[in-house]
């Protein structure tokens, strides 16, 4: 039995997992399908860069209500030396967005015009005799021309463009009715221990309530992956193994929560092994050292398989450095990144010098000076991540840092909510 | 038939709204719904504090794999001169998580122990005699105590608090299976146009694609409520009120979209009108215009209506200055503030000296200064929304500003994106 795990630079794992991922063309981005077009295809990442169909507008339209005329009919109009054009032959009513007649080449603005009988009385009336105008149109005016927005053939969006609410409407408005976006990498999550019980069990001594794939469920789904999530499997090799195998055909990627130190109930690294290959075991983050990364073959098809540490801030930060950059990649977007601001770090920390460490802080405004100050460091401490409002990564090889070092921090909650934190240290 | 609107000032419109939805009880948050505490309660807002119902841990828990001993029988160990705990009545294995035996006070790690036979020979087994020690333990050294995380009755998460995947734990951890948060407001959308027709009809000469419904949608979704389109309606009077009445009966606010100018085409104001009080009818927002607010009265139940104006742009960024401070208030959360940055303008622009004018520019870095370059203007152009990184909001009473002049940009993308955007002018 190895007690010791060999925990790996988190570059090195990760270089390791990618490389044997793009051996089986798992390293690139999933198969595409179609959708319609409509508010439900929002936060959805286009697999294709889409090129317009048709113009916008896809005719010369009116930019105003008003009457559409000829520009040179109103030539010399001046305040003492109206024009007047008849409507029907030199004038037509028009609404915003209505065509423009073959024969006008302006509009002139409802309100910029006075409708007149046939003695020229000014009369309040949607069909006047005629208007009469006291200034000059110019040519063009008040339309806007076919294309003006959009011009058929040319590039909308580029590919890889994670589809927000106003880039909906440029996709109609250029003639597309379906959208091809990356398929929802399907990430399946199994929770193992025989010591967990579900949310909304009776809890005894010695219970653990099982969150993580809660937690995991919903950072999955933010990312753009569709999570399904396992019921609990007790700590038994070949309930694991059944579970793994049941999943992977129906998942992208495995997530086996729990069970993935080198304890008595390391069974994830046994199971992934006997169903394929453990690549990493052991990262040198903290919080998170036992992760396990593999892959596994079900039924000739390659699924990745990742031991997830079982302490909550473990959990919730691993998948953030591991899976989230995957499923981006699998979406063919770029990885996220957090805002982050500069500080000064409240007080002397020190940090494992092989690890990368990943230190939760308190983040807020002193007079002109932005302060990190540390959080609890334990992996089980749930709070630590729910309080911090931000995180700061302190690289191997760096043993501490001295108060009042700068630090950048990666920040959970918005600037504005910081520049208005009022730091109690 | 009036034609000229009658803007006024962004604040005086908001406060009109405000004050008049304060008379009806229609300003502040909307009942609240118990949901599940599963990944899909992320994203919901809480109607109410979360007290820990228990700690977490609750009860001793051992933080390591390894053995529950008594801190003081290991006293005086050294690496020279070792203990040894006999299994059974000194010593018990426990796994990380287990609870603390009642006579024990420390743990010591499974890789801190050397475990022997009844000879002192060192032995793999997980079932040794006994167990050496070559260093003292401290009391309660890896042990996470009860309540180190969470103590029951402590406030878990504040009212208002819009829930993270990490927030779910932090709930599960302190014995919750069901989560309070506000109702999602559903907002009725009523595309109104004869012209209009929707995505995927064929499209001829004069018909305009219909897609602010699906933007605002999106929107109204991404802010946490939940939109119902209408199918298009055409431009009649009856019909239109037809369909504001049924659609107020299962919404919390109507969208009116189009026929908020003051065209000929205008019924959403006489809609308005005839079923409720239009409040405000034009504001002094570039683009925007032709916004309507009012509120109605549907079979006793009062119901916001808002007229959104026609164009893309100007329905775009009116729905955000109005409509998603509006879902804040009912879901009881801040409402949303995107990141800034200070940019340089690079041309010299006007703008209207009564409006709030909204500008679109793209950003970027160029050598070290961050420049903001305006885009097309037209309340029309999607696409100006679609490409710009952000907005600036320059405030009514300024006419202009010169090239070079600081301006604050409010960005759609974040600051990474725009430290890594090459700025083409």
């Amino acid at each position: 039995m190895s007690v010791y795990l060999h925990d790996i630079p988190l570059e090195e794992a990760l270089l390791t997992f990618h490389n044997a991922l793009e051996k089986v063309n798992l390293w690139q981005r999933l198969e595409s399908e179609e959708i319609p077009l409509d508010e439900h295809a929002a936060g959805r990442v286009l697999s294709s860069p889409v090129w317009a169909k048709i113009s916008s507008p896809h005719y010369h339209a009116s930019a105003m209500d008003g009457y559409a005329i000829k520009a040179d009919d109103t030539e010399g109009a001046l305040p003492s030396q109206p024009v007047i054009l008849q409507i029907g032959s030199k004038a037509t009513y028009i609404d915003t967005g209505d065509p423009l007649p073959d024969w006008s080449d302006a509009v002139i603005p409802i309100e910029n015009v006075e409708p007149v009988d046939e003695e020229g009385n000014v009369i309040q009336t949607r069909l006047p005799f005629a208007i009469r105008i006291r200034a000059a149109a110019a040519h063009w005016s008040h339309i806007r021309p076919m294309g003006e927005d959009i011009v058929a053939t040319e590039l909308v969006l580029p590919e890889g463009k994670v589809l927000r609410p106003v880039d909906l409407g440029a996709l109609a408005a250029s003639g597309h009715t379906l959208v091809n976006v990356s398929r929802k990498p399907i990430v399946g999550i199994i929770p193992t221990g025989t010591e967990l019980i579900s949310i909304g069990e009776p809890v005894h001594q010695g219970d653990i309530i099982e969150f993580n794939s809660c937690v995991l469920a919903a950072q999955i789904n933010e990312w753009g992956g569709q999570a399904l999530r396992h019921s609990i499997v007790k700590d038994d090799f070949s309930r694991i193994q059944s579970a793994v195998r049941e999943m992977a055909a129906h998942s992208d990627l495995i997530l086996l929560n729990a069970g993935s130190s080198a304890g008595s109930e390391d069974f994830s690294s046994r199971v992934i092994e006997s169903l394929g290959e453990v690549l990493v075991h052991g990262i040198a983050v903290r919080p998170g050292h036992p992760v396990i990364l593999g892959i596994i073959n079900a039924d000739g098809k390659h699924v990745p398989a990742i031991g997830v540490p079982g302490y909550p801030v473990s959990a919730a930060l691993t998948t953030e450095v591991i899976i989230e950059p995957l499923l981006a990649r699998w979406l063919g977007r770029p990885p996220q990144h957090r805002p982050t601001v500069n500080a000064a770090i409240t007080k002397k920390t020190n940090s494992p010098a092989g690890d990368d460490d990943f230190l939760r802080v308190s983040v807020g405004k002193v007079g002109n000076r932005i302060l990190a100050a540390p959080l609890s460091r334990g992996a089980g401490m749930i709070t630590s991540l729910v309080r911090a409002d931000g995180i700061v990564k302190i690289p191997r090889g760096i043993q501490g840092l001295s108060a009042g070092s700068d630090v950048k921090v990666e920040l959970f909650n918005s600037v504005f909510e910081i520049e208005n934190t009022i730091l109690v240290i």
